[in-house]
């Protein structure tokens, strides 16, 4: 997506040969015209799906999410990474290591809000080690739920989650495929650069 | 606004005298079409302040500030709750007291996004005790940003947040003020009903 790597290109800033850093326009600081034309996208690649609800993650994955919601005309159910006053009963959980962190959280979503009825495109910002994709799948599973695929804003293509979900035969979809951000310089996948 | 009435008194759980659940159109599912609305909403009612940018908190007020940012043509920040691997130099930070949680939380916004030059919208999914929308005022503040006002999704009116705000000269514009949660009945304010 051609618009997407614009920015990143323009705005995003090289912290590592690992870490990218988007604070201006997705997470932390959110550019809703940009959050609009993704969330067009995502409705756009998978529009055919009889998608029945998204699932995301909290926090950088809410504002995407519920712009392809919008499009879509479903709504949205973003997993929460703490309990809280009035979600406590009747959880999906699943375990997401963070490899950045060095932990691991539970992440959790209301089985109220998603049945074994449900087609689901399950959203999130950042694809790395697929951890947290991995999460939502599982809760997915739990919940009895089919999954469309999983879209994805910014893809790390030199870490193994993409890899990882594409061989379990998940359609992903990722908006920019970083290649490598070796000399403090952003580099894109070809494959990502149709749009 | 009407609209948003209408939701919480179909799917609002009233789960004590105090507790309104709106999991399934706010804080966990969440509504694009409503969100749209309240966005359009919270842009019509400030639309002639000069807003250049808008700062709520993850994660729950994050979804009506996209809408509003996308209406008004503004970016949206929102303040983080925990330190994460990008944001961690050049912090603006204040203390959140939880009254339900029992427990004070640090939240933080980078200095890069916030500045003297900039007039806020401050909007919040809801207004009970003020403290979050206090340690958002004390955050712009701390950056010698302007506060045109608080936009707030619900205000539970018996509690001393709105009163808290409007006393300090802020000004408050709630779209749905619940007076009372008594015999686990939602009744709302009169004059937040012109919509």
């Amino acid at each position: 997506m051609k618009m997407l790597q614009e920015k990143i290109t323009h705005e995003g800033i090289v912290l590592s040969e690992e870490v990218l850093k988007v604070d201006s326009f997705l997470n932390h600081q959110v550019d809703p015209q940009l959050m609009q034309a993704i969330g067009h996208e995502f409705a756009e690649r998978f529009g055919q799906e009889g998608i029945t609800k998204i699932l995301t993650i909290e926090s950088s994955g809410i504002a995407p999410s519920v712009m392809a919601g919008l499009t879509l005309g479903v709504p949205v159910i973003f997993a929460r990474k703490r309990a809280s006053l009035t979600l406590n009963q009747n959880l999906l959980s699943a375990e997401v290591k963070s490899f950045t962190k060095k932990e691991t959280n539970t992440i959790s979503v209301s089985g109220d809000f998603l049945t074994a009825g449900d087609t689901l495109l399950i959203i999130d910002d950042f694809l790395a080690n697929g951890q947290a994709a991995l999460g939502l799948l599982d809760i997915a599973e739990k919940a009895g739920a089919k999954v469309a695929g999983i879209g994805i804003v910014i893809e790390k293509g030199f870490q193994p989650g993409g890899q990882l979900l594409r061989n379990r035969g998940v359609r992903v979809e990722s908006l920019a495929i970083v290649e490598s951000l070796n000399g403090g310089h952003v580099t894109f996948r070809k494959e990502a650069q149709p749009k």
